[in-house]
């Protein structure tokens, strides 16, 4: 039976991604070895990461612009801690918005002042705070784009004199943003770009270099810079599976194509939420994500329905996050129009019974 | 045509590990999901994850022992940092017998004062030290076993009453030792476990905690350890792969009967550069690593002869590290005696052409 896999990551790739791969693993390009045995310094490898690098560029529209990137170990939760080792001086702002954001403060936390400039914890981050002010003097500013646990998005970014830094991890390549604006994106791939185990980095080079601290060199951007992501051995299949991802977005016309059917994605699963008496969101309406609609059955006793026609149809992934409870549909880059179309038709035919 | 793989790392897999990893990036156990497009605190992954870390412990001999294993991303790279992020309090020692040591003593550094026992830097580590002394009120001492680059590995490791700290990256699993007698072993997967990616560290849990600083959760042993390898997204790809090798090694009769092999295939190659004028090796005798085996050859002109006939035979991989020079054959545990041998006849041709 055909999967309609709406899990909040890792999370759907595109089929044509998981047949390259998986054929890759058995041989590489035909080249009789396995691109999982072969050197990462091999001619056959560096093309992959420089390809990976250059399509992610490419894709945010960031070439020429004074910005690299990178693919390295650690998802966004060791990216908490390296933004903070090499641009906080004294004093940065973060924009509280839920549970990564509030780990990305923890973090930063060792490292010198925190201005929690907005926070929406007030109401179990179901909103995006607006209005608030930002003091001057900053190192930087940090925002999360989108927070998978509650299905909340920044529609609106923050304007600040400080370089913007942003955890992307759920959103980034699923809509067209003005990506100059920002000094830093990094994004685990695991959402919109390939498997777990590789991060994208993009930076804007003439942000780094500024802090007075001396810092490891596996956590500092310019040694990972001067070496084109090979500091160290990189996660090869993360990122081959990751460049895979970055070839099938841009042949289907890029981050301008894809933002058309998650929007579509989005408006048909929240329409159906609005108008049907036996759902209700969980987030503020304006600050709705494309990528993760949260959403509770408003009688619970419906559960054992709803949950068992899912599971008919071969709906899964969609249990919301302990910290919300009811259900999250992710509709990342991969998950089809038509998924949503099942999830959404057993919605309303669950409307009917009930 | 059948390619003989002796690259130093990542390097040759088993082929049975091979098609199963790419059999789950298609489809994991016949659920209708890839491996790489579920969650990571599904039932089955976690069912990964557990496994792998049972495995390590029990090849290595280390169960109920009050070790605990962890799968972390960020290669030995990583660990050069965390070991001395978690352990130093003050004064460390550090056995330097090549680039990695460095590498790790560079490191260190920036946590502490670095006491050198030993150094093999005098010769470009063409072998290990002896009888060097180590002083009292180490907060640890740390070794690398094996020389990837120069081929040299160490047979008898230090006494001492500080925790024994062992980057293991390129023997581990490949020969039997007192694993009791370190407080902490880490190893890149890339070389006897799996792919890039991953890095097994096995922890004595009474040496954590003792430090004064406070630790990035990211960077922290114990956080690891209490959320069993799941404090973030964990590399799912790199990991369930290195539980398949660890099966396969398992199955084969554990580490006991993958040495006898190893020490067939070094007997064999080490005969063969002693034996043949043409050849010379670069490591001291008694230090010869069975990972990795450096040799040259003692007329240059015969190069491009030797070369041609290793690419006609499928012999990949087996250049020399820049900072030797020559040939290294690397010889892990996934490379097969026949793989030897063909290039242990290739070797003794060019003799008798020569």
């Amino acid at each position: 039976m055909k999967k309609h896999n709406f899990s909040a990551g890792p999370c759907i790739l595109p089929q044509e991604v998981l047949l390259k791969a998986s054929a890759a693993v058995m041989d590489l390009d035909n080249s009789g070895l396995s691109l999982i045995e072969i050197s990462h310094r091999s001619a056959a490898f560096v093309e992959v990461m420089e390809k990976a690098q250059s399509l992610a560029l490419e894709l945010l529209g960031l070439e020429d612009k004074g910005y690299k990137a990178l693919f390295l170990q650690g998802g966004a939760s060791l990216q908490f801690l390296m933004v903070a080792y090499n641009l906080m001086e004294k004093k940065a702002g973060y924009l509280n918005t839920g549970t990564w954001s509030d780990k990305a403060i923890k973090e930063a936390k060792l490292f010198g002042d925190v201005v929690e400039v907005g926070s929406s914890k007030d109401k179990n981050f179901n909103y995006i705070p607006k209005g608030y002010s930002i003091p001057s003097g900053l190192d930087y500013l940090h925002v999360t784009s989108n927070n998978t646990i509650f299905g909340t998005q920044i529609k609106k970014f923050p304007k600040t004199d400080a370089p913007l830094i942003c955890d992307m991890s759920s959103d980034i390549f699923s809509r067209q943003l003005d990506f100059s604006q920002f000094g830093l994106i990094y994004a685990g791939a695991q959402k919109n770009m390939g498997p777990a185990g590789t991060t994208l980095i993009v930076v804007k080079e003439e942000i780094l270099g500024k802090v007075s601290r001396k810092i490891p060199s596996m956590l500092d951007y310019q040694v990972h810079i001067a070496k084109d992501s090979m500091f160290n051995t990189p996660a090869v299949f993360p990122v081959y599976t990751s460049m895979l991802t970055l070839e099938w977005l841009k042949n289907l016309g890029g981050i301008a194509a894809i933002e058309q059917v998650n929007e579509k994605k989005a408006q048909l699963i929240y329409s159906e939420i609005d108008l049907s008496p036996i759902f209700e969101g969980f987030a503020n309406k304006e600050d709705r994500s494309t990528m993760n609609a949260t959403f509770n059955l408003t009688d619970e006793r419906l559960k054992q329905d709803f949950d068992a026609m899912c599971k008919e149809a071969g709906v899964v992934g969609i249990n919301g996050h302990r910290s919300v409870g009811g259900y999250r549909a992710s509709m990342y880059n991969a998950l089809s129009l038509e998924s949503v179309g099942v999830l959404v038709d057993i919605m309303s035919e669950m409307e009917r019974k009930a």
